[in-house]
This record gives structure tokens, sequence and C-alpha cells, in this order.
């Protein structure tokens, strides 16, 4: 299956508001995820998206390039958001996109062999839900995988 | 209508993910707004509480607090979440239960009465979920009032 639609599998099945919130994975390589969702069912009374639904398909991109990174190196774990931080910084009133781009190898390589000696690792993450051309929303997610 | 159900038929009108996550208010008063909601539509691939559902339920208890403040002193005006922080301490394996209670009355009037001056006003408010007599996250949010 291609990795995209794995992820998105995993979400929709694991997580069950995600189905209702209609989230898409849209993107997925090795330092790019992308998660998408239509507004309606992400809806809130001024007919922009949900601050809590926004802040929810942030955590997800942030987890499923988590999951993804752990998929390319075979490994397996719990992967658990420990703490973060959201700046809304203008209204979504169309398509949620949210993006984690990661380039820098030498911190994702030595994340991935931490997991694998100790059984447990630790990373920042930032995610943003990008709206006409704009950062809408700012989402840094500390991220923790024990297995 | 009593003003618990006031403010749930509000969420549950104006902001449908409410409804799929069946929230609830389940306590209001001047200093104190409790929201809750079960764990089967919240749940995620650990069994426990999914992430996004402890946030929107923390920012939604927030909301309905300044809902409710400006709902006693006969305001109104957009709500608007800005800034949030969050704690994920422990998990929750049951009933999801949110708490705002503030209990600075100076701190509240003033909030009101810049509202009703300048159109506008901004409090900072703390969101406890209580999972057997533990605060297993805690959340911190800057809400934004314009009329």
């Amino acid at each position: 299956m291609h990795a995209c639609k794995h992820i998105e599998s995993v979400l929709h099945n694991e997580i069950p508001l995600t189905r209702a919130m209609e989230i898409s994975v849209s993107h997925c390589d090795s330092n790019k995820i992308e998660l998408t969702a239509p507004l309606s069912p992400n809806i809130n009374h001024k007919s922009t998206a949900f601050g809590g639904s926004l802040y929810s398909i942030a955590v997800l991109c942030g987890w499923s390039f988590v999951f993804h990174q752990m998929q390319l190196n075979k490994l397996s774990g719990h992967i658990v958001i420990q703490h973060s931080e959201v700046n809304y910084n203008s209204p979504v009133d169309g398509e949620i996109t949210a993006v984690c781009e990661f380039d820098d190898e030498i911190v994702l390589k030595r994340f991935m062999s931490t997991i694998n000696r100790k059984g447990r690792g630790r990373i920042k993450l930032t995610v943003n839900i990008i709206f006409e051309d704009k950062i809408a929303v700012q989402f840094f997610g500390h991220y923790v995988v024990h297995q």
C-alpha cells in the first residue's frame, strides 16, 4: 500500500474522530508529511475552522511524521504528544492543510538510533497550517516514543 | 433555559464536531465551568483519550467560561483563541472532565468593563483535565474578545 494511504488508514482505524473530521494524508515522504481536511465537518460558529480541529490536524501531522520515520527505519513503538504550543495567526475559511517538514537529517538519524538503542526517544516538531499562502496556525509539539 | 443547557446547545449548534465528540456542559456558575465527554468517541489507538480531543474539550471549556461571563454581563462579541500551551501529564482512559475555575473577581470585572468600553478584551485562562483526582492535562489559553 502506498505510504500516504497506509498512514491514512492507521489514523482512520485507530482514532475514530479522524473519520468524522474527514482527514486525509495528501503528501508523504521522508522529510515531509501533509494532512488535509475539508472545512465543513470542522467548521465553527464564525464559518471558519474550529480551533480544536486545527489543533487535532496539526498534532496528527506531527504524529504521522514520527510514525512514517519509524516505518522507514523498521521501528515500532508508542508515539505520544507530551507538550505543545499553538499560535493562531489568522482564521482558515477553506480546506485545512497541515504541513510538517523536517530537513535536519542528523537530528532524525540520532532520534531513530536513540529509539533503537534505548527504547525511547523524543523530538520537537513544527507543524504549520497553511491557508492562502500564509501560516494561519503554528504548532510546536514535543513527541515522545517509547517501545 | 438553564445556563448549562444553553451553553451546550450553543456548542452543539455552532461547532458540529462537539456532537461527534458528545460533549456536554456538566457544571456552570459564575466562577466555574465543567465540560465532560465519554471516552468512546474520543478514543485513540492506545485505548486512551486522543490528544486532539483532550485539547478540543479544554479549549471549549475556556471558551464557554468567557461566553458565560459575557452572558451574565449582557455583552455580546466574538471569542477567539489566540495562543495556547498544553502539558499532557498522564493518559485519560475513562470519561473526560475539563474544569475552568477562575476566582479573581477583580480581573473578571476589568475584563468585562474593557470589552464594554473598548469593544475588545483579552484574558488568560487555565483549564485542567481531571482524571482519577489528578491533573492529567493542563491547558493555558489566551482568549480574545472583539465585538
